[in-house]
């Protein structure tokens, strides 16, 4: 090889291990990743990288693995506040008696404001670099992540009664429409539809967002079989299943985010594959909440695309993608009765390039390769939890705790550097969180 | 109230909040735990504490939640050293092609010493103050328990079959009387029969376990119903379900710790709270090894003693009784399809005190009660992943990781500090774990 003058980029980061997670199941030794500006240009061995690149920055990260950015697929983050608030309760009472009351005293563009910038220092802690929203006020809950660098889908609410939000339904769509404008075209910040739930949206709502999401090219993300006692009730009222209804409608397509999906038949999840619709699977709520088990297993067999999101801190009561990733796979075993199931590096998959999928980012972010945004997590893997070490996927999946995420990067910007937080001023996050706590629980 | 001259005492711990465990579901707040020696002597509110006693050292916590130490209850502690050697396989193709040829290459003294090492600078570093040891090599086990100072019942393992630690039924039993004869009246380190599982164990053994067993004041610690399979192949054998096996043979009493238990009728469990059995319950093993669903929540309200145990780090991947507790209460809730099933205060019990009893050590461990041993693991709350903070209990057990242990005590002594281990040398653990593993996978 003839010497060539380094091509300088921004950043170089070194690491012992690289999991690119596409091509799927490979983990590089040695490895270094190039960042110019906020993308990847290129993934190679230390040494050539050395030889290749003259860095702005450089970090040598050790014994770490450098993995892409989790992708949270499902998630309320301004419920951040309410972590723990309520718990071990049924459903309903939960809901009713606790959760929409301390709602009521305050929701507006304040309090999911402060939740967020909680759930996003949080976030970033935890190796997440890209969370899918669900949340009532989304033009302050996007702003609040694009001061604060954080990439996100933002759901704009559709629901069949008057709230805080909106008090028709078409103002549901004219403000829905208004905040897509807002963010159209943004670097990290999109949108999404988000009708509540088929229980609590119209056949006409459901038939307006159908042609809106084709004409703004945006995925619709609804909660969908999350319970048996959802299917019986909607059976009772108009003969058919939640997921039937929305076929009708013409919803089950590769817009479609459905997230739960504890209740599904052969055919159903045939369907899913077929159409292209990605489900996002809620472990640890679905079981908090006793809502049932998703056949995580019997749709990777299938080829559905298989999210995994955290859902709200008032029934999990964290973000933490690494526990919920491997509660997934632990879980996906014992519901298909085989331990093969749905191994460590799909796991790792599902909480990173299928998230991505899920949310139509692929193509952007979700893996290391040239060309794509450079969302990177650093995990320390040198911990004594985590030694000794003889497979690096596996040890991420089924050993490794989220603080042991050391630096986080974001379109190329670092946002955690040794465990601390870059630009995000924690003390004035907790305050503000105390204060919301003073305020609900006075109530 | 008169001035009195305030009682030396060795520590006064000062924290935000305890949580004693008994009183069952209390929470107290500011106040202190002295300690005489290795004994708790007084639990009272920090101002009191302050004019009470005059101790040698004070550690003033601050924002955290003092607790009982963790009680893991069921372990195979030197398996620490084959952590995620083999993920995601079958669980015969798991043992048979993977784990028995490792431990083939490597059983013996040397290995279970180095194995117990790193596993005590997990637990420590993790709030487990104590645990029940299954494994070969119980005179090396208990010796290191006892040389770092860490409380754990030993295994005397009887088996079937030859083995590296003993050759034939008589010697398994000769060995057994004397490594109990060894840690017999030890400070920290006692002695259980380990039978391995009923299909591994004879009707002759096994009545040798029980009348020694009575004898020598000790539990019988069995593996129990682990799998479906197990069970249809003991009926195909003896026309028996196990448990019925050993209820014949008198083994179904208070001295009984039965680890798993996924396949249990009505009229079983009702057997065990009568009989008063303890079932340990090791939800991740279970899920991850597909085995069943222990059904806690009914065993819970039969008034079984539950304990909860994250059985070895080649089956679960970790030894983290926060995650272990937090995905009992999660899982407990689905299994018995009620979100109010198996609550916080519940699942910190089953995993202090009612581990300890199940040990028969709950008159000296598993609560902070005056007279008790000092055995405390203090828990930091400011972390913004658990903060606001509602309710202490549900914080515990729905979003702490085990990372934020920041102090833990055993019988009085200092074990981990602001984080550091005391009295281990890491570093060296380290380089031994990773010779091991040099070993093992050069395999």
């Amino acid at each position: 090889m003839s010497p060539t003058t380094p091509q300088p980029v921004d950043l170089l980061i070194e690491a012992r291990w690289v999991v690119p997670v596409e091509p799927h199941g490979v983990v590089l030794e040695d490895h270094a990743v190039a960042v110019a500006g906020d993308r990847i240009v290129a993934l190679l061995p230390i040494a050539d990288a050395r030889a290749a690149y003259a860095p702005r920055e450089r970090v040598e990260l050790g014994e770490h693995a450098l993995i892409p950015g989790l992708v949270n697929a499902h998630t309320h983050n301004p419920m951040t506040l309410l972590r723990g608030l309520a718990d071990d309760l049924p459903l309903m009472v939960w809901l009713q008696q606790h959760i929409w009351p301390a709602e009521a005293k305050v929701i507006g563009p304040e309090f999911v404001r402060d939740g967020v910038e909680l759930a996003v220092a949080e976030m970033i802690r935890g190796g997440t670099t890209c969370a899918n929203e669900n949340y009532f006020f989304p033009d302050a809950i996007g702003a609040t992540y694009r001061k604060l660098g954080f990439r996100a889908v933002v759901g704009l609410p559709v629901i069949e009664f008057p709230t805080a939000w909106a008090k028709s339904q078409d103002e549901y769509f004219e403000r829905a429409a208004e905040v897509h404008d807002v963010f159209r075209g943004d670097a990290l910040v999109g949108t999404a539809f988000a009708p509540h739930a088929p229980y609590t949206v119209s056949d006409e709502s459901f038939g307006r967002i159908r042609v809106l999401a084709d004409q703004l090219d945006i995925p619709v993300h609804l909660h969908l079989h999350e319970t048996a006692h959802e299917v019986e009730e909607e059976k009772k009222k108009s003969g058919l299943r939640p997921f039937q209804r929305l076929q009708k409608l013409g919803l089950v397509n590769d817009r479609l985010i459905a997230v739960h999906m504890t209740q599904l038949t052969d055919g159903e999840i045939a369907a899913c594959a077929e159409a292209g619709v990605s489900v996002v699977h809620c472990p640890e709520s679905n079981l908090k909440l006793a809502s049932g088990f998703c056949p995580a297993e019997r749709l990777r067999r299938a080829g559905v695309n298989l999210a995994i999101g955290t859902d709200g801190c008032a029934s999990n009561n964290d973000l933490d993608m690494f526990g919920e990733l491997r509660t997934a796979a632990l879980l996906a075993k014992a519901v298909a009765q085989d331990a093969a199931a749905f191994d460590a590096a799909f796991a790792l998959r599902a909480a990173t390039l299928d998230g991505a999928r899920a949310l139509g980012l692929d193509a952007r972010i979700g893996s290391i390769e040239p060309g794509k945004q450079a969302d990177l997590a650093a995990v320390r893997l040198s911990d004594l939890e985590t030694q000794p070490l003889y497979h690096v996927a596996s040890q991420l999946a089924y050993a490794t705790g989220r603080h042991q995420v050391s630096d986080v990067w974001i379109a190329g910007r670092r946002k955690l550097a040794a465990r601390e937080l870059v630009d995000l001023d924690v003390e004035a996050v907790l305050a503000k969180a105390r204060a919301w706590r003073e305020r609900i629980a006075a109530g």
